[in-house]
């Protein structure tokens, strides 16, 4: 049967990096059913919503989505219901799409771009899963209200809930274990069970759950802490598994950690397999339109839809194998562009990896 | 009048640190009355509970309180309200202390502690404002419970509360920009006003506090964002202002950055200039009673309780610049030890800032 996958190309740079990953999913897969459809500022534009319900539904029958970014600095004064960002939260809640994968990975040849030194970083190979649906990020109660009781009643009052259920907890834990598994068999579980009631059932049903595991060796640790672990000594970690909110914050941290943050895929699974591809980085406004944003990331995410999603393992070592070859021949974007290598465009980029 | 001060040792390596502090304050402040409680497990192993009344008290009636540190392994298994670091949630709590500063400074003697390159941090120096008594520290309704509705009805759940009412992030916002005046003028105020509600408000009020201080520089970052710029390039930060949970995981990460962790002091005031002092670093239990640990965060912490509570900041300064002459003469703990500098234990430390 034909796979269906859905391109949602987005704000910013996204339509330029997508074009590229599209080529080489066309080259490499030519047998997938490609739709386009708008989504964030460029669907509001066209159709009054960040993610008009044509789109939702085209993703919805496809077995996989491949997004650009969203966001522009031209929509930040809208309701927040009509911003950007929402299209992304509302494909991530709609599909049901709980389980973030996003690795950290730093590449030998772009090992400089790192702010940390080389011999703390070279190597790093860590894997962030993000709880996606749940947490503070769509947790009710939530508003802005009159305070009625307390020190404040009276004044105005910003609330929102974090809330994890079990059966919430229980499956991103397996995903976590089976994870690292398939890695160097350790598996940190990060959350803040010394003052949050969501962190203390958090840990305890990701205790349970271990114990199907005893192959993995599982640690827990304060989201502070982990913070500080990851500059000081972030190859410690093989798979960290978090909740939305830590997860955020982590996930980009760990990103940043590689310098190479236009490296770096992302992949976001429900239980049936279906998935959204996405780069790490967001829409870069500032030089949208320009042709020299970084392709990899979405190429690579391009990738992981083929391994994760579209069980074609093969064609995603292909691509990843091409991308290391053209690091290697010393091909770059402005991004992660240094003395000694071959400054290349977004197109000339996407050209090399289809060549490789 | 004589100035009272409450000394909390602690637990782990708190006593240590804090006997080297307290020499040096008897040195420079000979009037101020001292008076030592126990707190944390020490004080759970005395009197019940980690906080007991007499230690409350004595911190209710002191000017200023100069904290160790809590925590060992061998309390992480009872329940929350025994547990050590309740103490140090109940004194913030008890004293109203809202506004946590927690500087992040890189001594150029220590540049090459940090796990970041030189000419990514040489000169490091930002100060993170950290709300310490609302937000989801505190907020209720939390607890475990059975879910009643939604999708895990009945499934066992764990919430917690976040939220912040106008006058808190309007006096924590003064504080911020008032620190940024005295500074290089830069606030940034960091939230997650895209997805959270009580974010929304606080971005809301930082915005309507600024239009009293037109010649700070105020920037707005998420929480995820910045996460990432301070591992990319920390010296575009001055003055960070955020709540209680972001203030947590940046000000560990900030910390970090510098390397010497075991150098950087903090300060924890309330409307009335009381304020709990305590070093950034934790307990250290492994290697408690070892004489090795670090003292000169506590030492820093004791100068910034001159400068903050106790209206002497020409004391304060002459502690600081006897730290400074200690690095420049070479004096290193284990921590911040490297070949060519003269290794020395806790008390060899507190001697050599004595001297100086
Ligand atoms: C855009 C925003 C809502 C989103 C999030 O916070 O999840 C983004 O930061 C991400 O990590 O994908
Ligand atoms: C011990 C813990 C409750 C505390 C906090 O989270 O505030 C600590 O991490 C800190 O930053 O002082």
């Amino acid at each position: 049967m034909t796979k269906k996958i859905a391109v949602l190309p987005g704000d910013g740079i996204g339509s330029e990096i997508i074009e590229q990953a599209v080529r080489v999913l066309r080259t490499v897969a030519p047998s997938l059913e490609i739709n386009e459809a708008p989504v964030g500022g460029t669907a509001y534009d066209l159709h009054g919503h960040p993610l008009p319900p044509s789109t939702l539904k085209l993703a919805q029958e496809s077995n996989a989505i491949l997004f650009g970014a969203v966001g522009d600095w031209k929509y930040d004064k809208l309701p927040r219901e009509h911003r950007p960002e929402q299209a992304i939260l509302g494909l991530r809640k709609a599909l049901g799409l709980f389980a973030n994968l996003r690795p950290a990975v730093l590449y030998p040849e772009l090992a400089n771009a790192s702010s940390l030194k080389p011999e703390i970083v070279s190597g790093l190979d860590i894997l962030i899963l993000r709880e996606l649906t749940g947490d503070i990020y769509f947790g009710t109660p939530r508003g802005i209200r009159t305070a009625s009781d307390g020190p404040y009643a009276g004044s105005k009052e910003g609330f929102d809930t974090m809330r994890y259920a079990e059966p919430e907890i229980r499956r991103i834990a397996h995903i976590g274990f089976q994870s690292a598994q398939k890695r160097q068999g350790k598996l940190c579980s990060v959350d803040k069970a010394n003052v949050l009631e969501t962190s203390q059932l958090w840990r305890d049903i990701v205790i349970d759950v271990s114990k199907e595991y005893p192959d993995v060796a599982l640690s827990h640790m304060y989201v502070d802490n982990a913070a500080m672990q990851l500059v000081r000594a972030p190859r410690e970690f093989d798979v960290i598994v978090t909740g939305n909110l830590f997860g955020d914050i982590l996930s980009d941290e760990a990103a940043m950690l590689t310098g190479s943050i236009g490296m770096l895929p992302s992949a976001s699974l429900n239980a049936s397999g279906q998935g959204l591809y996405e780069p790490s980085h967001g829409s870069a406004p500032d030089i949208a339109g320009k042709g020299i944003a970084n392709p990899l990331a979405t190429i690579l995410s391009a990738a992981m839809m083929l391994r994760y999603s579209l069980d074609s393992a093969s064609l995603a070592d292909k691509i990843e194998q091409a991308v290391q070859k053209v690091l290697q021949q010393g091909y770059r974007t402005a991004d992660i562009y240094e003395p000694g290598t071959t400054k290349v465009g977004t197109a000339a980029m996407g050209d090399a990896v289809l060549k490789a």
